[in-house]
């Protein structure tokens, strides 16, 4: 058939195997098209093809319920459910989201999501409601080897089977995580395909689940015999799929992490279709942490299934050795083996990107700050810069993490205060610290960096009088750009760059007492943040104080450009406040 | 021996076991005394007494690494490392915490920690650090069977066990979370208990652990015997010991869900010294849920671990059948699944205390939040007048949850708003609500309650001028004796309650701009919280604004009269500032 006569999952029921297979193959092709000329998730869908095929041949959504884990697998979803011009017609490639998204679909997708290790729980809720209200309809939760080391994946996984009913849980098992996976469970994923399924030692059994194996994932026979079987099963069942990551475009199953996620490229070569040789805060990152390493055998770092996003790629995590430690999708984890690291005297950094640090506000509290155990917490793409679906925003990390009593939140503003934050963050010895790694274009900057930042105040960046405009981290070029708007207009205003996030200098707060006006510049959520606390802290001054940044809410696919208009946030429009 | 002979684990390991269990005698009677007369967490600790005499006999703290979950059941640790005296003299009674406390014994107490689940991930980075260092010790992680259906204790047991190395986890399942266990793990253990520890089905050899079970976890020889065979393993081995919650003391074996924590008691009855008839939110919110579920089908009350403590005591479960879900101890499970209820229509609310819900911050922005799903969460123990060990405070949880985008946050004041919100926040539909439970004395008010909260502004409670109190939940109370105060002074102060903790009621704030002073009061910690919102909103007008609340730190068993006193929060202080 013409995949583009595909409005529904109805218009594919009454195919053959054969014309699945046909159809199958009309699909990838349509989809490395897109992948290579826009980018995406390139493996993660290629992989999950054939059983996207087959759940929506086999169940019968939007009637059965199904929710992907990350979502970031559902572009073949989104082909079968009204979107297929969303892949193959290029004008139209951005007209849908890289994850399932209720806006797009409210039938077919459920939720909006993009963090992993979700969709077990979510689904759990999905059947407690069918329980309740006494329907009957197929509940199928799909997720990834690499999300079930997320302990909310264990919570669901545990309890959901308890509600005895229809429950249906799709592992869908490529053998890599976004790179390779970590934690024993795989060794156990691991027996499970080795004996296709029948080993005794089985996690999910354990877990009360009824357990099926699917030797070829990317076989459309096999899968949807299996779907069949376990269609309206009356309790918790599991199938095990054994899928390839990148199935059928060569390069992609050959190099698994490069093409996780990939910009643009070229499908046959692999090659990037934009190479950026551009200096990135990511290797600087990496290079840095690896050449502390080779000095002081104390320093080791950490992630949480995203080495490749904090400069980890795969030649420096060999060239760290025991001393790089990827716990696998498990951020509260990493966050309290970081604590445990620090208390005997090593000096952890634990790396990730802002977003997902969101995971471990209790550890963060509980395992690190009430202990007062000297972790470094490094955390990248936070603020207007960094990832803008909505499930991935960065900057609700100051919110967040700021408020959290004894952690010192820095937040440097170019390349050499980063490199002496990471130093001063790494030897620490008396509390644990976070830095916030800046994004856009590295910054070059003189000044004197090697302080100590347990003492240090603000840095007056330039002094002024009248207005003072204080441009935290990222935001400093951005306040030193408002104040030559400024100076145009005969105003010599004060900059500052406070350092910190989470206290307030006093000393130099008091100096603008008298001032006119103070602007405070954030690259995260006003709410909670650090222009607040400012405001309060000169209420009774002279000096008016606005508090400007990013919003409280969770905007999707934003353009940077525009938010920061939005927001006031240009140089323009700074200056036209004073 | 005389127990008070003991000054640390080195003066037992001399004794023979028919000496050791004249000594577990002894030290039970003594425990049972403190225990009835301090109050105190009486199941756990009279559980793991033999099991606790039987590691220090084995292991040789502190070269040993011992990291206790929760450490709830350290009463019997803390006798044997130097502390015997807080349990032996009534006058020193208060002399030692309820938890393990490196303040209080570096050597042997190696994490302050009260939150469940962490112990496997904290020693996980203490035999990383050993491996690290080249050196030989033992780390033991000891783990109730109520804390394994937390998210960070399997991410914990699913890594650790790919360090390679020794890492001794004792699970004391004594078959109880603080009340019944839920989650399928449950089934398993039970049947690692029937088969002797046989069955192939073993959820800890999924995860990479040699196993070995004591079927008697309150005997001593089983005990010492079994900690000998993994003592110095070269791998990854689980205890599991089937133990007795609230052993050898007959009330607290009979009832373990009333004596899982307990004040004073009279160890022959067990009936409580102190009987409290009065008014209590918990029993509030609980019979309110229980009347709405009996008039409306789609109300679900949902728990993670802790139903008694948020007024689901056994009768009420009973009574509200399949619409009371207790997860297990799994919040990131408990808000997720909300979430999935909501999506389909019924009313979930769940019941947390505020310390606990940290546990699900990711769970609230992404699984709740970011999708709008109306489901409601009450949270209990929240402000100076909840738990007030460090690792229990209440009081972050403003900063947390109400600078997320999309989640109203509401803080009633009485009795009459805690029920009119509860209902709004059951039945709304355009997005999630969190409602938080007042705490001291349940307060009285009369007005108009039921309304539109997503429309109605703040109350102004008392119209007055040039000076305003904008008094926050619990607070209104101390606001309006504040004003009071004021009043004799010849003030005429206005009093606002709120009613929000996440948004600003503009119109009313206009209202004050020209005031003289505008005083905020709040039950939480100040940074993150309302009053730097309102000081930032009412930066330029005429008002001062001063924002009162609680500290950002970790107080330790405060008296909450005293730390109100220190923070300036006394009528007296607050009328000083006018």
């Amino acid at each position: 058939m013409n995949i583009n006569d595909i409005k529904s999952p109805a218009d594919i029921k009454h195919l053959t195997l054969a014309e699945l297979d046909d159809l199958a193959a009309d699909l990838r092709t349509v989809l490395v098209t897109r992948l290579a000329a826009k980018g995406g998730h390139v493996g993660p869908n290629l992989g999950f093809l054939e059983a996207t095929v087959a759940l929506h041949y086999v169940f019968d959504a939007p009637a059965d319920k199904l929710v992907f884990d990350v979502s970031h697998q559902t572009y073949v979803h989104k082909m079968l459910t009204g979107r297929m011009e969303a892949f193959t017609n290029p004008g139209k490639y951005g007209s849908v989201t890289g994850y399932t998204n209720p806006v797009e679909s409210p039938d077919y997708d459920l939720f909006s999501l993009g963090h992993t290790s979700t969709s077990v729980s979510l689904a759990s809720g999905l059947a407690k409601a069918r329980d309740l209200a006494g329907e009957k309809y197929n509940v199928v939760a799909v997720i990834g080897d690499g999300s079930l080391s997320g302990g909310e994946a264990f919570e669901g996984l545990d309890f959901a089977s308890t509600l005895g009913s229809n429950f249906i849980v799709v592992v869908n098992d490529n053998q890599m995580s976004i790179a390779e996976n970590h934690g024993s469970l795989y060794e156990n994923l691991a027996l499970l395909r080795r004996t296709k399924g029948a080993a005794e030692e089985n996690y999910f059994k354990t877990l009360g689940y009824r357990y099926l194996y699917v030797d070829n994932g990317n076989d459309l026979g096999e899968l949807i015999a299996a779907f069949r079987m376990v269609k309206d099963a009356d309790g918790p069942v599991v199938v095990h799929l054994n899928t390839c990551k990148g199935y059928g475009l060569p390069v992609a199953e050959q190099q698994k992490e490069r093409f996780h996620y990939s910009g643009a490229f070229n499908a046959a070569t692999g090659a990037p279709a934009v190479t950026d040789d551009a200096d990135d805060y990511t290797d600087i990152f990496a290079k840095h942490i690896l050449a502390r390493m080779k000095t002081d055998p104390k320093v080791v770092a950490i992630t949480a299934g995203v080495p490749g996003a904090v400069g980890f790629v795969p030649a420096r995590r060999a060239e760290a050795g025991d001393r790089f430690v990827d716990v696998g999708i498990a951020e509260e984890q990493a966050t309290a083996m970081a604590s445990g690291l620090a208390k005997c005297g090593f000096k952890p950094v634990v790396a990730e990107p802002a977003t997902f640090l969101q995971r471990a506000y209790d550890q963060l509290s509980q395992d690190v700050a009430i202990n007062g155990n000297p972790a470094a917490f490094v955390t990248f793409y936070g603020g207007v810069w960094g990832m803008n679906d909505e499930t991935h925003l960065g900057f609700f990390d100051v919110p967040m993490i700021s408020n959290i009593p004894g952690i010192l939140f820095l937040a440097p503003t170019c390349r050499q205060e980063y490199l002496a934050m990471l130093d001063y963050a790494l030897d620490r010895q008396d509390g644990p610290t976070l830095v916030r790694t800046p994004t856009g274009a590295v910054v070059e900057r003189e000044g004197d960096f090697d302080i100590d930042y347990s003492t240090a105040g603000y840095e007056v960046v330039e002094q002024g009088a009248e207005v003072a405009i204080i441009a935290a981290g990222d935001f400093l070029p951005l306040g030193l750009e408002a104040a030559a708007a400024m100076k145009a207009k005969g105003l010599q205003p004060t900059v500052i760059n406070p350092r910190y996030m989470s206290k307030l200098d006093e000393a130099t707060l008091d100096t603008l007492r008298d001032y006119r006006l103070v602007i405070t510049l954030e690259d995260n959520a006003v709410d909670g943040g650090l222009g607040q606390k400012i405001a309060t802290y000169l209420g009774s001054a002279r000096a008016d104080v606005k508090c400007l940044g990013l919003p409280k809410a969770f905007p999707n696919r934003y353009k940077a450009s525009a938010l920061l208009e939005q927001q006031g946030l240009t140089p323009e429009a700074i200056a036209a406040l004073a």
